[in-house]
């Protein structure tokens, strides 16, 4: 049953991850009317098509005074097009999805980059909601960003900036999903937490991350990490140790070159709370430049959950309208 | 004898350095009418103000009609106050240039970091003319760094941002002088290659490095490894690949948070060509996100050489007054 919008325009709002897609009606300010989601088709941009159009499709009939799209897609997302040209987790290859959604909806349709989305919706009603210029680094199976920066999304030339994942933070380091090596994200996702839960039980086959695993019939994942860290398992702990001190390092850089108000850390992985942000904050501090010359921007967890890039696609749309 | 202005507006520039202060006079069009230079005073500040006033003075006896003084100073300098906070080459510590110049002088002052005036200076006279958005790493005794995002500098909620020379490349790499471990500036600045050069001598005293520096009656100096690289010494440039190598990473990891339409390298190293650049340009293209589904920005060298701190500087002040 979808809430009553009143008379404030609305949108809907969709975020494709790798695993699945988002869709919401969201309010010029931000309030979600309504909810759903899909699993994201694998191997098929026919049937990711399809599988959005079904969402407008189901959102558009319960709330008919929407009045515009707003689609935050991972990875590249090209400006001021809205294509999706490349994404390491999805199969979209050079997709016209602005012109697409657009034409068969026959709704004004805005796409960005979802991080982008998500920055844009945390510096206007989350975390970052009375910040100025503001870097968010989501911390899920990869790790993406998004850049707030003199009041608006910074997008570069093609649309394709605030690829913080893709940072590198050791040349010589473990291999990224996207062909390169010592990226933040192959350091310090969920990805690479549950990778390193994996060897961690291999080693020690009777220890509490390959008992949890076995309980839950499964493979040690970051899920799993997360509970044995929870209990007190010290591999556990230190595994998040480990990935928040390479956060850590790239959140010092970040503010090196940005000078940011405020550092949001988003996704799934940073809903673990302080396992992950206290040895970000420290190894931050640690490395972040002329740490005693200036005043540090707080690092702070998002507020607005799984509904960020969603929020932030809608209300985009909403104000490009 | 100091050329004549016409009827432009001009300015005059001032750049301070780790080792000397430049001055010169500038027209609106970025046109350098006077040049002059001191050494940097070291150990004290009120000597350091001292000599920015007898530039100044200088300059304004030979160019009566100048309307403004810009002045680009290396390190952290504070936005919108002109103080300059630190900086890891210089004494200055929460020193109010931008008042104590206005206040001596009675000419409206502007004050900026010297990266970011360098970075203006070749957005719109330089090497970057007909781009967009530019990322400038300067590379001499240390590393610097300026970002044109949108039309205008980027300088962040206090001025410092854009300390690209300051990215952490490898946590565990060479200690910086900023007192970091794994800057780029550790890793692949002008007093890394001639600390690189005095460890290869050392090694290796009948060396070609070492032979070099005798003649010289002198250390190992970056100087020193250029002149041996360009008579063809396989250790000097074996040691321009290793610092190019690490200037590349560092290039990739901007071009991957930036999309820049160009990105510029300049500072005295730079000025040593593709000795620096070719192997920049490699490692850049290996560790940049996403290389086979982007257009890759040019890597280009500056093209105002030591002009472009002054030039910014007072042009920037003009376009403020």
């Amino acid at each position: 049953m979808a809430a009553s919008a009143g008379a404030e325009p609305h949108a809907v709002g969709l975020d494709i991850g790798g695993t699945k897609i988002a869709g919401g009606v969201v309010t010029e300010s931000g309030r979600v009317l309504d909810r759903t989601r899909v699993p994201t088709p694998p191997d098929d941009q026919a049937a990711t098509l399809a599988a959005l159009l079904a969402l407008v499709d189901e959102l558009w009939a319960r709330n008919p005074g929407v009045e515009a799209i707003g689609l935050g897609a991972a990875g590249l997302v090209e400006r001021p097009g809205g294509n999706a040209r490349w994404a390491p987790h999805n199969t979209y290859r050079r997709m016209e999805l602005r012109r697409l959604l657009h034409e068969r909806t026959g709704l004004p349709t805005s796409v960005d980059n979802d991080a982008n989305a998500a920055a844009w919706a945390e510096s206007r009603f989350g975390a970052g909601a009375a910040s100025g210029d503001l870097v968010l680094v989501t911390v899920g199976t990869g790790i993406g960003g998004g850049l707030v920066l003199d009041g608006g999304i910074y997008h570069g030339e093609h649309g394709f900036a605030g690829e913080l994942g893709h940072l590198i933070v050791d040349p010589e380091g473990d291999r990224c999903a996207c062909g390169n090596r010592g990226c933040l994200e192959a350091m310090a996702s969920g990805s690479t937490l549950g990778r390193l839960g994996r060897e961690a039980a291999a080693g020690d086959p009777a220890g509490r991350l390959a008992t949890l695993a076995a309980l839950d019939g499964g493979p040690v994942t970051g899920e799993v990490v997360f509970a044995a860290a929870s209990e007190g398992d010290k591999v556990a702990l230190g595994l998040f140790e480990r990935i928040g001190h390479w956060l850590g390092v790239g959140i010092a850089s970040l503010v090196t070159i940005f000078d940011p108000d405020l550092v949001v850390v988003g996704g799934g992985v940073a809903a673990t709370g302080e396992l992950l942000l206290a040895p970000a904050r420290a190894s931050f501090e640690r490395y972040v430049h002329a740490r005693d010359h200036r005043d540090l921007p707080p690092v702070v967890p998002a507020r607005l959950g799984a509904d960020a890039g969603l929020v932030g696609a809608a209300t985009l749309a909403l104000a490009r309208h």
